[in-house]
This record gives C-alpha cells, sequence and structure tokens, in this order.
C-alpha cells in the first residue's frame, strides 16, 4: 500500500471544529442557534440511520436539529405542507427532505418536494436555482457530498487546477455537481457514464478521479495512473462474504472483521488500487463524514446568508 | 476538402419552415401571435446589428417582435423596471436583453438584469433556474447556441451518444451548456479551457469537438482526430488581411472576397481541418443562424408552455 490515505474522518472533525465557534457567534448575535429542520416520512431503516447520524453531528456542533417524522402513509399535500410551514418559518434556516420519499408518492412527488423547498434554506443544494448558481460559479448552497470532496482534496493540498479530473457517474447529488466544481476550480474534467466507451482509457488519463456510481470494486489498478488521486465516493453495504475475500484477499483484516460482525461497506474502488494511486480516499471513513461536515456547514452558510440579507 | 459540410443555413431554415405553421396555430388559439421583447440599451454597434436580424427572423416567422430601445445613460434602476414590466405583461412571452449593457451599468448590473427576468420568459435559456433544470435534464428554455448544435448534430444523423465529445471553452452560454446537453444525450465529455494542459492530446480524443473560444485559426488539423465532427461556434470579425491570408491561402476565394468588402468573419477552426474532420460547420453559415432560429424556437415554446399552464 503505497497511496497516501486521505482520511476523511479527520478532515471532517477539522471542518467541524471550525464551525463550532461560528455556530456560537451566530446564536450569540440572534438569540437562538441556526436550525437544521430534517423532514422524514415512512419507515425505511437506512433513512433512519442516515437521519439519526445528522441530528447526532449537528447537535454536537450547536445547532438546533428538528427531525419532523410523518407517516409512509402521508399524502403528497401533506408533505408539501410541512415544507412551506419550514419555508415560512423564519427560525428554520436549513431544511432536508431525507430521500427515499416513500415510494407509494412516487418519484414526480419527490420531485416536486425538492423543488417545492425556498432556495435560501435548501442545505442539500439539490433545488435548480442552486444548481444553476453552481454552474454559474456563484452557488452559496451546493451539494454537500462533491462539497466535501473538494474540501478535502483543497485541505490536503492537493492541486486541481490544471489537472486532468475524471468523474465517473452523472448523478445529480454527486457526479454532476463534482465535475461542475472541478472545472470552477480549473480542472480539464471528463464525466464518464454507463455509456462510455473503452472507460479504462479515459480513466487513465486522469490526475484526480472520483467515482460515484455504487460498484464495488468497479475501479481496478488497470484504471489508475500512477500517482493518480483516487476519490471513492461509492458505498455499497454488503453481507456477501466472497465478495470480502475476493476483494481484500482470504487472509485480511477486512475479512476477518466482516467475519465478527457480518458485514461491512465497500467503495468502488478495488483496493488493490492503493499501489497505484499516489493518494485515496478509504471507505469507511473516506468521503462519508465529509457529506455530513458539509451538511451542517451550509445549515450555517443558510443561516448566515438569510441573517445578512 | 473532403469533410462534410454541416449547413447551418439550411438547418435554419428547416427549423424556421417547422416553427411558421406553430405559431400560426398559437395565433388562431390565442387571437394573438407569441411575442418576443427585445430590450437593447445604448447605441453598441454590434448589438444593433444583432438586434436587427434577431427582429426580422421573428417577424418573418409570424412573431410578434417589439424591440424597447432605452438610452445609455439608463439607470439600473430604470431597465430592471422595464424587465419587470415585461414579466408582468401576460401578453409578452419571451424576453430579450441584449448584451453587453452599457459599460457604465457595471458587470453586476448585467447579471441583476438577467436574473430579474421570470424564468418562464428566458428565452435565452441564461436565467439560473433554467441552467440548473439544463443539469437535471428537464429544461424547457435552454441557451439557443448549443441547442442549435444539438439541433444540427441530430438533423445531420450524427449519433451523440457513446461517443467522446470535447468542447473547448465553458462560457455560461455556450461551453458550459453545450457539454451538459451532450452529456444528458450520452456522449462521454470533457470541457477544456485556458487552464488545459496538453490540449491537442485531448482534443485529439474527440469524436465530436465544438470550440467556442473566438479565437481565429486556433483549432489546427494536427488537435483533430480523422474523422470527427467539428463543430465552430467561434465567430471573430477581422478586417485583417494577412490573417485572412495566412488561414485560407493567398490565392484563396476566401481571399478575393475579403478584398471586395475590407472584411470578412472567421472561425475558431483552421480551414485545414477540412481535410482531416468527417464533418464540420463552415463560418460563416454553420453555428450563427441556428442561434437565431432556437431564439424563435424558445419564444414559441415559451408562449406555448405559459399558455398550458
Amino acid at each position: 500500500m503505497s497511496a497516501t490515505r486521505l482520511d476523511g474522518t479527520l478532515c471532517a472533525a477539522a471542518i467541524r471544529g471550525e464551525l463550532t465557534p461560528r455556530v456560537a457567534a451566530f446564536a450569540s448575535a440572534h438569540g437562538r442557534a441556526p436550525s437544521l429542520h430534517i423532514l422524514l416520512v415512512g419507515d425505511d431503516p437506512a433513512s433512519k440511520v442516515y437521519v439519526g447520524a445528522k441530528e447526532r453531528a449537528g447537535v454536537e456542533t450547536g445547532l438546533h436539529v428538528s427531525v419532523h417524522r410523518m407517516p409512509a402513509t402521508s399524502t403528497r399535500e401533506a408533505v408539501l405542507g410541512m415544507v412551506y410551514q419550514l419555508n415560512e418559518d423564519a427560525t428554520c434556516d436549513g431544511i432536508l427532505v431525507q430521500s427515499p420519499l416513500p415510494a407509494a408518492l412516487g418519484k414526480k412527488a419527490e420531485q416536486d418536494v425538492f423543488d417545492a423547498i425556498n432556495p435560501s434554506k435548501d442545505v442539500d443544494g439539490f433545488h435548480p436555482l442552486n444548481v444553476g448558481l453552481l454552474v454559474q460559479g456563484r452557488a452559496t448552497l451546493a451539494a454537500c457530498t462533491p462539497s466535501g470532496v473538494i474540501e478535502l482534496l483543497e485541505r490536503s493540498g492537493i492541486a486541481i487546477a490544471g489537472t486532468r479530473a475524471v468523474v465517473i457517474g452523472r448523478s445529480e447529488i454527486v457526479g454532476k455537481p463534482m465535475a461542475l466544481m472541478l472545472l470552477q476550480r480549473d480542472a480539464t474534467v471528463t464525466i464518464c457514464h454507463s455509456r462510455t466507451k473503452d472507460l479504462p482509457a479515459v480513466t487513465r488519463d486522469a490526475d484526480i478521479l472520483v467515482s460515484a456510481i455504487g460498484r464495488p470494486g468497479f475501479v481496478t489498478p488497470a484504471m489508475v495512473k500512477a500517482g493518480a488521486t483516487v476519490i471513492d465516493v461509492g458505498v455499497s453495504p454488503t453481507s456477501d462474504r466472497q465478495q470480502v475475500a475476493s476483494l481484500f484477499g482470504d487472509r485480511s483484516e477486512r475479512l476477518a472483521s466482516f467475519d465478527k460482525k457480518g458485514s461491512t461497506v465497500v467503495g468502488d474502488v478495488h483496493p488493490g488500487v492503493w499501489d497505484v494511486a499516489g493518494a485515496m480516499t478509504p471507505v469507511p471513513g473516506g468521503v462519508g463524514p465529509l457529506t455530513i461536515a458539509l451538511l451542517l456547514k451550509n445549515t450555517l452558510v443558510a443561516a448566515e446568508s438569510r441573517a445578512a440579507r
């Protein structure tokens, strides 16, 4: 293993450490802490875990966090009504609707609900107005995961300007905003996806390679230029022992740990890439913790921006 | 010269021919033609020429076109006031503020004025909300020039999905929306710019190469893969005889024509690329006419969309 480990947990702790005094200063100036309101509709177990983690992290950083739980049977109108109420609430700084909404509401409903969030409270950065401002290089609130990747690169002293950057995946949440943020910082950016031909030839050009597709071990050593910075955004939970053994080796610590717990999370990047890359994020402990840190930062920024108007 | 000539004038005529019956149908259904309102502030000679061309083309296609002329001494508030008035005017379907605004108003004023346009009337597709919707693959109104390039590619039977596409230039008006539109159509897209290193190595990977930087003859044959489709968005007026001679040759028709008129317009792509590319747009007669055709189409689409709500 030769690549430098880009430690997302440490980086996230540093970011959160910087937020704490700003949060306190806001609270002191405005008589209330910046507030994050999370809307959790239904009983998706993974969503409950994510919301719990966001709530804990927010409270630890001094934010006021309210979780609004609505039953899985909620109508589209009820969910929209809750969003409108939070839009109007002057003490609400950030609104996060946990995805996915119950399937019964339909895909269109999720889009409608996300679109209904006041852009100045859109701490996920998903509203099209905020996405457009990101394209134009003047976003106040941008998607948390790619923002976290930028923080990690910059705080690790990894140059972005003038590099070739390749993003695998073109989701609205990671791939596209990631590409736009790298472009904004003067990288020459290529976006790849399922329709890309000869992907390894493209990715081998990358000085910075970001994978965000959620396919365990997809990025192999042959796809990576020697010395490249590799950012693994994929986080796939697995309970498949054979998959873990094949990725990490029969006698790996990871497999031993898997055998104790019965499950683990694996990234898009094959562990063999550690021998090729110059710097790389682990999974877990890479991009994951940064996403939450940037959510907290967005909440503070939303509060400060609204207060400054 | 071996490359197929992608004739923008013909393509634009085809698009406008398709618009005419739709415009007539709208007029018949609503008792008025779809209307385009152009705001022209100041006396920039080039702007007057552009506005005149847009007005003529609009009227020819059956649109109602109003040009609102304001003096160069207009205040920011007066210009914004005109935009607000047009936003409120139910008979106004499309608003175009001709750029640049007088320098005296400042760069920030231009952004403020563009942002003030009701997104549903934003026929230039510059409003951040429309840009964000483009990123998310659900734009109703998108920038005219890259939309015109897509029309030209599709109507010429040039496949986009699965290709490598390279865009030189990252402007808000062409480069970025062009890249997003190609990505949306399943190309693997790379955006290059002034900070790109070894640009020829990047552009030689392109099956579709779009140049939009406004530097005459910048794209040389050595930068182009044999058989690639080359789209020249650059339009630079020149009165430099030596430049024309060096680009087109001492005994070229273009130089003879230049010697009669004293000026011409040249593209980003060196004429030598005709011998390498598989298909290519000329300048003039390539992308230029398409931009206006798409402006007319956007005006009709804006009118139809507002009427359907």
